[in-house]
């Protein structure tokens, strides 16, 4: 079963960065220094939704790449979203460290 | 200037899968047979872009990856859109006949 809406607001304030969208995507917009360094932070991400075999919808506009994740099966969020997003949110971190 | 609507639909007849899209995009949508095959051409993509200065917009929805060109500063389609589009194709041909 998904989470019901105070349940994504809750994890929602722990997790820096994301929104929830249209009551059934978690959303983050992520800004690079380089376009480069956004195509790189593309295969970071793509790697971790390999193995969660969970993919976000990923869009590149120049220097910004959003995510956008959900449970299709589930019909909203679960925790799988909010874990993944947490991953991407720490690779993003780590990226800006090394930046 | 940009190419007026006949050149740019006289254009896209030799440019396979490329449609024109609210008059100022052209678009195409490029499958793969996994994920990471996807991901490969994102990053091939990214090089041609950056080598033209040029970006398009891309989305990546799981196997499918989308990109759009236009030309923001002249308002609509020209040459350096027809071009890096035969690029993307030449490298997506390049990536189906090692599959």
């Amino acid at each position: 079963m998904p989470f019901s809406p105070e349940e994504v607001e809750a994890h929602l304030q722990k997790l820096e960065g994301w929104e929830l969208e249209e009551g059934r995507w978690i959303v983050r917009k992520f800004n690079f220094s380089s376009y480069m360094k956004g195509i790189a932070f593309v295969t970071e991400v793509a790697a971790i939704s390999e193995a969660f075999e969970h993919h976000p919808f990923i869009t590149i506009d120049y220097k910004v790449v959003t995510l956008r994740l959900t449970s299709w099966e589930e019909g909203g969020i679960t925790g799988v979203d909010i874990k993944e997003a947490q991953q991407y949110n720490e690779a993003f971190e780590k990226m800006r460290s090394a930046d």
